[in-house]
């Protein structure tokens, strides 16, 4: 019988989970009773962040696989903490599901979501279920940082240098590939890069984690709705304009498509728009003060640092693209701008 | 023009909330970055609990104001932290709309989360929007208590009394009252003590503390899914059954009807139904060992506390009416289960 218990235990027995009354120091109460208990501890601050995750709007039945679903449901929200220079560490879980997805398909989901639990060191310790007609996910991450050593996204000052991690554009392409060839490639996704930053997207925790401990950057916040909407919203919390140069920018389908010969400045249009408008990337886009740039290095562990642009004291977001600027207009996600 | 920006703009101006960057030793910082700061009181423990209030479902746009939706999605959500007898402190707040309600529903919701708010003396500290075919608000409550006073489900022992705040069966009675009338009648909630309860429950945020602080309760819950449904769960926490007096319950209909004589006992009847398997009357049940009995008073700053049972070593859930013992169904509120 699918109630909702079955539906809980479904959900503890994949996911790594505070159950019950835990008599530990850290998780006094857990799962199971009206309210998780947990104890602080001394010399952190809280950082705390909620996020949905809707079919039809956040992800597509016909693309995205369950498993992906549960992962990148987590994942997304963890984004939030790695640009806090947040350590992750306990969430909450509210499920609405179709009474036909409680079987099999939360299976699934709940094995993804427990996948990315573990991979990022997190306990679930609380949730609610209830029934809907399409699965809608919110989740409420809580991390710790230092005392005063979260990044903020206000910060940026005139002459302040513009850095991204990791490329930018995967998870756009990735979603295109998926659109055309429905949720069968997302089994392809072990073998495909685009298709994995769009699946099992990787919060860039340990960079956050550093780059607050360091001191380094003035301002951060992750991409998550694309380079240009983002972008305009780290600019407007410090009151300050961008210039982003085109030709900086770390384009994630370039390389392979770069040999394509005749098809390559269709190609590297392309790429360039995704890089500045596709969203779902989670890289860290954050802003160094002129006399640390030089304490900058070109990567960290594996992941490259680009310098992509500069911060201005006039107000606008620009491109500059081949020597000439352009407006760089906000063309990444928002859920109910008319286009 | 309406965009996730101005979605925010409305509900941060009809909600109390942490806005930006406070520079506060409380919340250093608040909405509007990639996530929230808070800086824990040293000396407590936190509290956290998570719901949905979704359209269709937790609520009925023909029978529930927008103004009642916003409040009752943060009362219910409330109750979990009156349940452990914590100190509300803030919220996270994740908001699906459809695009027809980000106007002046929208704006009635907000205010109604906002008096609920003030009431219960909660800062909003962050959120998320999104649009969504229904209205689905997923609420993440944090409050505080004292190390070690937490009430917990589990604890009940063979013998001690149960008791439940309040009286039972109000808010069904409400929501049956709304489902006839239309949305129409929710103007007359000033009025009317069950569409009170049914459209603006009261957590017993006083008398949860309360018995923490006097550490009277020896287990403690909500009731949320009808007595019959979140007593067994107490049971089942603490591996124990219970026998439940039909003639103690404190009816929430029974004063009024009593007086129409020939139609008495099918009200009466009604009454029980709904006081035994009527959800929503956000009231406590919770449990006092025999040796503290004496210390119970018959009421709380005018809540009245009424003895309806006791704790068995069986575990099984009886109704004692009239002399005669029955078992007690579990007829409350499961999103899941088929009956």
């Amino acid at each position: 019988m699918t109630d909702e218990s079955s539906i809980i235990a479904r959900l503890s027995r994949n996911i790594p989970s505070c159950l019950g009354w835990m008599d530990s120091r850290e998780v006094p109460v857990g799962i199971g009773d009206d309210a998780a208990v947990v104890r602080p501890r001394s010399g952190g601050d809280w950082v705390f962040s909620t996020d949905a995750f809707i079919e039809g709007r956040h992800f597509l039945s016909r693309a995205h696989p369950p498993h992906a679903v549960g992962y990148k449901a987590l994942a997304r929200a963890v984004s939030d903490l790695a640009a806090m220079g947040a350590a992750p560490r306990y969430f909450l879980l509210t499920l609405a599901l179709p009474a036909g997805r409680t079987g099999s398909w939360l299976e699934r989901f709940a094995r993804g979501m427990g996948h990315a639990a573990r991979r990022f060191g997190m306990r679930l310790i609380g949730g609610d279920v209830s029934r809907a007609d399409c699965v809608g996910a919110a989740l409420t991450v809580i991390g710790e940082a230092p005392h005063k050593r979260v990044l903020a996204r206000r910060g940026a000052r005139p002459g302040d240098a513009l850095y991204v991690s990791g490329r930018l554009g995967a998870a756009q392409t990735g979603l295109e590939i998926l659109l055309r060839s429905g949720a069968a490639a997302g089994a392809r996704a072990a073998r495909s890069v685009v298709l994995r930053r769009q699946l099992y997207p990787e919060p860039r925790l340990a960079l956050g984690q550093w780059l607050a401990a360091q001191r380094l950057a003035s301002a951060a916040m992750d991409i998550s709705d694309g380079l240009s909407t983002d972008l305009s919203r780290l600019c407007a919390a410090g009151g300050v304009g961008a210039v982003v140069h085109a030709g900086s920018l770390p384009l994630a389908g370039s390389e392979s498509l770069r040999s394509r010969g005749a098809r390559r400045s269709r190609h590297d249009a392309a790429d360039l728009r995704r890089a500045l408008h596709g969203g779902e990337d989670y890289e860290l886009l954050f802003t160094v003060r002129p006399r640390l740039v030089t304490r900058m290095p070109r990567e960290f562990r594996g992941v490259p640092l680009t310098r992509i642009g500069e911060i201005a004291a006039r107000r606008a977001l620009l491109l500059e693209r081949g020597g000439r600027m352009q407006v760089l207009r906000s063309l990444g996600w928002d859920h109910f701008a008319r286009r």
